[in-house]
């Protein structure tokens, strides 16, 4: 494994994703670079009142410290405690257009040092999409660029990462899924580095194309104060899932993260309605029972 | 220990608090029971644009369960997983105006029941203020009536559950307190049942004379764009906080409750805004430099 090297791929895939962003939206996004107490530090990008993209980041980090936390693993509990390295780049987009869906991508890689042993390495990623009004073309659209992205490294891996997307981007305390999902994996270190550190490259690449065409087609549909409360109402989920179920965010706040920078992924405007449901049969309803149902999106071949 | 005589009373204080804050705002709160399907119940009193509080529930609970949670005791992990009965009334209110101040109040009983030996009970509770915009003499009055509520029980109290209270309202990663403070304790169960109860019913008891002055005081106040602005920046820590670090919450999602009544806690609209802070010396400064600093407000005598 070459740390480095997956580093210089992360630097570089950052500055590629904001200029892909900054040429859609129209608008640039703020740059901050940071250091970690405890070892370690990254690069925020931000855009905030953009002419699309209401608030968003792309954050790269590269972070070193003592003790690894229990969240950085699901599959190997007895690394927490070791020391680790660990770098990625993770990002959040909230379009204004509430027509146009929120979108997640990270790609992330971590290695457990221990003297004496073989450093314990692993990539994890994905991305994931929110739409708020939802287009079935869309959800198509994403996940087919999903498997485009992985069909290099082997046709198993789409409709398993597919699946364990749907498994984690779920909100338990809701009995419902974020979004239409994508991909997600974690804990990746087999059959060798180069073949997973290809996967993950290739799920980086691919995010423009999965996400850029469908905020371009969505983004100048017009829309009114309903679209906007519908909106900012399904935006408390998105809340409610990073700060209370995903992993990484946990990891991000327990490890001594930036917050400014792990909490980019939060909404501009959120509104919280209690008991609140869609009238049946309108296209508020539909998000829910078209598109909020952990569907297969391609045809399982 | 006598569940049935607590239930009672935390029944009667949910119909006390409601009447004396449909009295303040003028408004009625909607009452829903509800049943959880592993046991027991609840009734959720919620107020949504009323003319004072914009929203805000009053929640009584009684469940029972096989499990106990982990984020139930702080103090005694060993009962984890022990079958429970557990009971309270749980409170939160966000009123419209900018400058009256968001306030949690809680009381509740627990015990922790294994055959063959006798059941492990405790009571927890307290009620903490969160204002946008500090009054000094709000501060004062508030912690006023949390020592007044306790000092029946003895003065040492006020000054270890205030501690405990500032302790607890933590936001660990802004470094930030919640709010002002107030009083909070947990694992109460000495000297014996009918000192603990009381001393929990006379928190419960005091809560309408430590926050309605407050809010009659500060509920017709001009105010603008700007100051609904910072108040709605604002309420994303208190949405942080109860999401990421509060145990009542997670016990609340982990348990199986029933989300909406948790998550009344929740404010009505929130805005996240990247690495914002106040101008120096404008009134929105004052906040962080004069009331969220861990300050004791009373005299320590």
């Amino acid at each position: 494994m070459d740390f480095a090297q997956v580093k210089d791929y992360l630097v570089n895939l950052q500055n590629n994703i904001v200029a892909g962003l900054e040429q859609a939206d129209g608008g640039s996004f703020r740059r901050d670079s940071w250091d970690r107490p405890e070892g370690g530090g990254g690069t925020s990008c931000v855009i905030e009142e953009g002419n699309v993209l209401e608030r968003g980041g792309v954050n790269f980090s590269h972070v070193h410290g003592k003790g690894l936390p229990a969240s950085a693993t699901a599959a190997r509990p007895e690394l927490a405690g070791r020391a680790f390295e660990a770098a990625g780049v993770s990002l959040v987009l909230h379009p204004r257009n509430p027509y146009a869906p929120t979108v997640h991508m990270n790609v992330r890689f971590f290695a457990a040092i221990k003297e004496g042993a073989e450093p314990v390495w692993w990539f994890g990623g994905g991305m994931d999409l929110t739409p708020y009004y939802g287009f079935e073309e869309d959800a198509i659209h994403f996940h087919q660029i999903c498997k485009h992205a992985l069909q290099p490294s082997g046709s198993e891996y789409y409709p398993r990462f597919k699946k364990w997307c749907d498994e984690y981007f779920y909100l338990k305390h809701r009995k419902e899924p974020r979004g239409i999902g994508g991909v997600f994996f974690d804990d990746l270190n087999q059959p060798d580095f180069v073949t997973c550190f290809n996967l993950t490259k290739s799920v980086g690449d691919q995010f423009l194309a999965a996400y850029v065409p469908i905020l371009q087609k969505r983004c100048n549909l017009p829309y009114g104060e309903r679209e906007r409360d519908f909106q900012a109402y399904r935006r408390g989920r998105y809340v409610e899932f990073n700060l209370v179920w995903d992993r990484g965010t946990l990891f991000g706040l327990q490890s001594g993260g930036r917050t400014e920078s792990i909490l980019m992924s939060l909404p501009p405007i959120v509104k919280w309605r209690y008991d609140w449901s869609p009238a049946a049969g309108s296209p508020e309803a539909k998000l829910y029972t078209d598109f909020l149902i952990g569907k297969d999106w391609l045809p399982l071949d």
